[in-house]
């Protein structure tokens, strides 16, 4: 594939990720979207609530991908300094946009109005869009090609689903899992020897512990789906013929 | 607190996490161990199983941390590049460790012998040590203050186990939580106020959405367990001052 790869980074900002009192699962949303939009996340950083931890992650990421998403730190409250950061890496001012303004006066009005606190969630880097929040109040930030996301899961959710199909990608990767009771061990060999004779696709071995048993699944990648179907038929070729029993779609 | 703070990046190495097949599960458990050896997790990066994009992770991370870890690309087969990355990023050659191969001799002596693949799984950058593996053949990985671990997660559980209470660090951080039916902007000035009145504390607030209602949890960290106390209750009487139903231990 000689196609132009569109990539994008990620930086998870909290600190209750990294103490471990929270489980992430932006991660794994914003990856599975992102390839649906032909985009590739290339990396992923998570930082601390701490302006200088997020300016580097920014610089360093923004510049080497063509879209940057953080996640996180963009509530009412003193720990959420998202915003107030990204203007740094930018080297902009923060300033109340005036339709974040109108978005929150119009959803706290039947919530006991807005308050300073509140509009904290109307500020953004100066120059910035919004991008709908379909389920709470406080929208969304885009600036550049960074875009600045909730850290709710289910409100991250929204905001993707109000992106979806606004951003220029490439080809989606797609990907075929097949599984084999098996230790990947006895045939690392084969596996091996399969991804090399299909150039343009990456095969991956996920081995498993499951019901007192050894497999694993095979996921073979490539954005070329013909690709992917004749790499998926030749390694399951290769594992009948050394006497392997193959399970479609994965164990 | 001016005692010295120990600190740990971990580096997730792992296409599967990049893809959003897999969620990953060891931020969080490695997190939550490195905190009871008085290790804070600093930093995380997520790469996918490229060289380059391992190498200049593990070098930018571990000259700034106590100690590095590393989760994913360890087993059998051609994806798993881990040890190959880390001996480049340190400029060393890779041997086969001879307690490795013992111990792979040992577990496989029942389950059809070693091979060449499975005898990948001994090779380590030269110099290392080995991290004990109580869950399946193939050890982790120790070379300097880098941890090489298992990407599975029962598996690096048990390499955790093995080095509980070998790492030197300081004070574990203490958290206690307190959590209220209320929406944060409306005791985000109060939040602020009682963590500004707490030198040494990082209150952090944690919105959700459940049952239909709004809540917040409020978890006050500091390594110092008796500030920690003194402001879970302050700010549980400045709460109730405001009206509030404070629920102790969080919702």
């Amino acid at each position: 594939m000689s196609e132009r790869i569109w990539t994008a980074a990620l930086v998870v900002i909290g600190d209750e990720i990294l103490s471990g009192r929270t489980q992430d699962k932006n991660v794994a949303q914003i990856a599975a979207w992102l390839n649906v939009q032909g985009i590739r996340l290339a990396e992923v950083r998570v930082v601390p609530d701490v302006e200088a931890a997020i300016v580097e992650a920014v610089n360093a990421l923004r510049a080497r991908n063509d879209y940057l998403f953080t996640t996180g730190g963009i509530g009412p409250t003193h720990d959420d300094i998202t915003v107030d950061a990204i203007a740094a890496a930018l080297g902009v001012g923060v300033v109340h946009h005036p339709k974040a303004v109108a978005v929150l006066e119009r959803y706290y009005a039947t919530r006991g109005g807005t308050t300073e606190a509140r509009l904290r969630m109307a500020r953004v880097p100066d120059g910035a869009d919004l991008i709908e929040n379909r389920v709470s109040g406080a929208p969304g930030i885009r600036i550049g090609n960074i875009f600045i996301m909730a850290g709710v899961p289910h409100i991250t959710a929204g905001m993707l689903d109000a992106l979806t199909g606004t951003l220029e990608g490439g080809q989606p990767v797609v990907s075929r899992t097949i599984g084999c009771w098996v230790a990947e061990s006895e045939v690392a060999q084969l596996l091996g020897d399969t991804e090399r004779a299909h150039e343009g696709v990456a095969i991956g071995s996920y081995p498993f512990f499951r019901e007192g048993r050894t497999g694993a699944n095979f996921v073979v990648r490539s954005p070329d789906a013909a690709l992917v179907d004749a790499t998926i038929a030749d390694l399951t070729a290769r594992l009948e013929a050394d006497g392997r029993t193959v399970v479609s779609d994965g164990i």
